[in-house]
């Protein structure tokens, strides 16, 4: 990002790229001002300067070793030769780079090593990996968000064998939900745990099956830390009978170096349609290949609350949940981008209305129909990111908001508007990247262009950690009735607020207004569906509720980047993409906002459509 | 399709087929009423039991010889060892067996070898093979289409040489449109034809260089007719400069047999993201690699009048792209049925409202979020399969209706639905593609299903023969309006005598009000469009026209087939495939047609957001 390409009008930087400097910059600094989080005391060492080399050096790594690979891991998948599993060397030598700039305990606490940088920042940071390999970058999003984990619930011993490790690269994390017959549904977990008499008050063996397990077995780390839901015997049936286990490859020594090899056997791998160059695994736990000393099964360490297992997971699923929303905003992103730069340098056509062939052919960027595709996806990924950095930013008043009432306050719209983060990127920056092989024509179909890749590589995000249905039921079924609506009414007011906002501002009267009849829809649409309590009939249409919410949702934060983006233009001047910001946001406005008319409706009519259904009429 | 899955309630050869036989049926017979052809002196010795053999010898030879090399063709993509083009033996066998039953000429004159079948019973057989595995079909499908242009267009010498053995299956046939830069702007196709003044009247030399050119290259056939899309020397620019030219792979000599290799010489295959056993090829025409006798350059034979060329490709392109349309239903109606077989098989959760992990797990079918997805599905791919038959019954009765009156009529209202035809399904059906793959979750994101594959596969029904934007810019801008809008005319009353039709039909009423009010509203948003004639301005929302019409015209026509299915029920009694048809019917009314309220209220506000964009603003 050079300094001639912000705010003179002529974008350069941008357009060649995965990712928009000058949007994050815009998006942190002057609609979500970052920088006074410095006032803060965890923040206090920090300024826009430190901000800004981590963001510079996080480009650059991921432009040069990430970027670099992307199509080279896809077409070269990991392989298992029965005892090993290869791939291709790059992928390590760029997770070695990430570990080695302290990348992988940015938002940390300093006494474990961390740089305390604000989760805002980190995941701006984390989105330049994302946007340019996501398989690549799933290895350190899930030892991230397995460190958390144990640095919450972990006993001293664990953090310091297994978590200060993973903090220094040298060994990987995962999370180890599912099981063959296991997916969405955690209560019917089989994988047992039972006491293990020689080891101390946390020591279990862990015997089972799990599938589907991100990073389970490569040689990329020294050892791999496993965090396994599983049921300790004698425990109740049901998600109440959970518990959490840390089962590590390599068993560690007291003195930090590896032992024994645990019992954690790969017994395949999956070959998926994209998101290659991460392995994804079927694990098998205690099943005999290995037999670490004492009785049999994987040696596993009791991590948190025994019965608490699935609340546990679920520090490491919910920031799992925001990586997911992430990851489709880089994917998107990146083939937004690929999509404009051809735009603007393929010519084909002549503009409508004019006569034959006469004349130069003009770029397609210049046919509204492309341009169609383009500023709708560019309304996908800058407000997918804002997103994610809105909702990164809600950690951070979570964690060091002033009082804790405010604290509280953000801790419960984060929780509302989780499946939102999750689930709106994996839909419509999915579709920047759909857009982004229209544009590109039989070109983008082709494995000569990354957008045929990135199209493949998001079409996981609708599906892993929660899928749609699951996130729509948590909204409607969970999120928007707990605690007597709190959870609802927090987002009202902050909506509310931002109306109020935009009451003085004459420019966006229309956009306010839409805004003002969509936010009374949710409030009104809300009452109505749950007002038989009934919850099949309330949940029949809980997708087409997430759909509207997730629009409206989006309509104000585009709001919010809109009228920030003027209020720059006051500060600064005019420039090109300063413009275009307000052009995204007031298409948001035009053109996609209206559309949550017929959802609400349909949502609001409790048509019991689908529950109603015979499955034979199928 | 045994006659015990008929009409009682038990559905069991539907549920694990890639093709519904029951919905192909009805819409045949129940709805279209295509025996009724039989009558017209064409179909004399037809019969709805030689309609019936020709369909069940579809279905079968295209689950035992096409399906069953679906994912073998993926896995092995064509190689090029710079001599020939390498295909895994399987594709060569299918095709043999397809042209050995006279599935190549089922729709053709008698005396041409045809069966003389009517187009929708074709269309019908046809999409088994479509469903099965589309990258083997398309090389018949293209051999047709090319064969039936020559067969209007090409004289007598070149039918016999060149057609005849295209219908036989020895000759396939491609169409060369697309160069490296001219891909939708056909007015700038700079490939040459110079008179060969040692050959007949009809006589060129071709030189330039074509891409995209599927089934350009290998060794199914004896020899590759192409159709090739050139400007004879000293013609005008712009498409009425251009001229059709046959160029065959080999010539072919007076006795028929096979002569000099003509210089067109295959220069590079591309590497799609599915589709793959489809070659798909650069070209290069009269490089001088090969160099028959005589002048230099490929031999080429004008088709058709000099100048004309682009009208008589469209007669090819019709019909591909009428083809397009059935092969995005085929791979989203296989999808379909994939996944709800899954859906009932996999268990998974309990009912909504059910206390924790009591009971069983339930099939997924049983969640109303997989059902939401199973029946809009449903309802693309029945709704997708009932347009393609649809048009394919305007092109019976285009060519075969007792009055001319009636023929135009046809043809017209044909005109008219053909952007809808090749567009609907191709973003639809492949919606039921993602759908099939969501309803799998992580397996269905798998090499080990087809729903993986045929989500690729479909991807690229959006952008051939012409892509989404095309189709729009033709709808809006040249077919309701053309004629005085006599075509736009045509179809409103077709869908108002539908509405006639459900006037007494009570249990239709909430229905026919609603498509009451959108055909008023099609009526009333192209006047408004058009208001003040300027192209650009009425053209900014073309895309959203063309998804507010096909979502009406899809109403249209499930309200068609709903009434049909009820008719049904009164004359042979209920079965569960009658009552899903309702369901599916009703379905579309109420969650899918409301969705046009938003995309008709954008185009009629003539919005010129796209237009009015400064592209350094994307």
């Amino acid at each position: 990002m050079t300094e001639q390409s912000k705010g003179n009008g002529v974008l350069t930087t941008a357009t060649e790229s995965i990712l928009s400097a000058e949007d994050i910059d815009f998006q942190l600094y002057d609609w979500l001002k970052v920088d006074e989080l410095c006032e803060r005391p965890r923040f206090a060492d920090h300024s826009r300067e430190v901000f800004d080399s981590v963001l510079e050096a996080s480009e650059e790594l991921a432009k040069e070793r990430f970027a670099t690979h992307a199509r080279k891991s896809d077409l070269n998948e990991p392989t298992f030769d029965g005892t090993a599993v290869t791939l291709i060397p790059e992928i390590k030598s760029a997770l070695d780079q990430f570990a080695g700039i302290g990348l992988l305990s940015a938002t940390m606490d300093e006494n474990v090593g961390g740089i305390q940088l604000p989760q805002t920042v980190a995941k701006a940071c984390f989105a330049w990996f994302q946007a340019a390999n996501i398989a690549t970058a799933s290895y350190p999003m899930l030892t991230m968000a397995n460190a958390n984990l144990l640095l919450e619930y972990g006993t001293e011993e664990l953090i310091e064998k297994y978590v200060l490790p993973e903090l220094d690269g040298r060994f990987f994390g995962t999370m180890c939900l599912s099981e063959p017959d296991v997916g969405s549904s955690l209560g019917d977990v089989t994988t047992k745990a039972v006491r293990d008499p020689a080891g101390g008050g946390n020591a279990f063996r862990v015997h089972g099956t799990k599938m589907w397990i991100s990073g389970g077995d490569h040689e990329l780390s020294e050892n791999i830390v496993h965090l396994v839901l599983a049921r300790a015997e004698g425990d109740q049936p049901g998600v109440k009978g959970l518990s959490l286990f840390l089962v590590p490859k390599f068993l560690v020594n007291d003195d930090g170096s590896l032992g024994e090899r645990n019992d954690v056997v790969l017994s395949g791998l999956n070959h998926k349609m994209g998101w290659r160059g991460t392995t994804n695994t079927l694990l098998n736990f205690g099943e005999g290949t290995h037999r670490p000393a004492g009785s049999a099964g994987a040696v596993g360490y009791l991590v948190g609350e025994r019965g608490k297992g699935l609340a546990c997971m679920f520090h490491m699923m919910n920031e799992a949940r925001i990586g997911v929303g992430a990851g489709a905003v880089g994917l998107g992103y990146h083939g937004y981008l690929d999509a404009l730069r051809y735009a603007r340098d393929r010519r084909q056509g002549r503009p409508d209305g004019a006569k034959g062939s006469d004349g130069e052919p003009i770029p397609i960027a210049e046919h509204s129909d492309v341009r169609r595709m383009l500023l709708s996806s560019k309304s996908y990924v800058e407000g997918g990111l804002g997103l994610i950095l809105y909702a990164a930013r809600l950690l951070d008043e979570s964690e060091t908001a002033d009082s804790e009432a405010e604290r509280d306050r953000a801790a419960l719209l984060l929780d509302v508007l989780t499946p939102i983060v999750k689930t709106w990127p994996s839909v419509w920056c999915l579709k920047a990247n759909d857009h982004a092989i229209q544009v590109l024509g039989g070109a983008g179909y082709t494995r000569d262009h990354d957008v045929e890749q990135l199209y493949r590589d998001n079409r996981l995000n609708p599906i892993h950690e929660g899928t749609h249905g699951i996130q729509a039921k948590d909204l409607l079924g969970r999120k928007v009735i707990m605690k007597g609506g709190a959870g609802l009414q927090v987002l009202l007011e902050q909506m509310r607020e931002t109306l109020a906002e935009a009451a003085d501002r004459s420019d966006w009267s229309a956009e306010t207004a839409a805004l003002t009849s969509a936010v009374e829809r949710i409030e009104s649409v809300t009452a109505a569906v749950w007002s038989s309590g009934d919850p099949t009939e309330a949940l029949d249409n809980a997708w087409t509720y997430l759909e509207a919410v997730g629009h409206t949702v989006m309509a104000w934060l585009w709001l919010q980047q809109g009228m920030a983006a003027e209020a720059t233009i006051g500060e600064r001047g005019d420039s090109a993409f300063l413009k275009g910001k307000i052009a995204a946001a007031r298409y948001f406005f035009t053109h996609e906002l209206p559309q949550t008319g017929p959802w609400f409706d349909l949502v609001e009519s409790r048509a019991t459509t689908f529950t109603d259904l015979d499955d034979y009429w199928l």
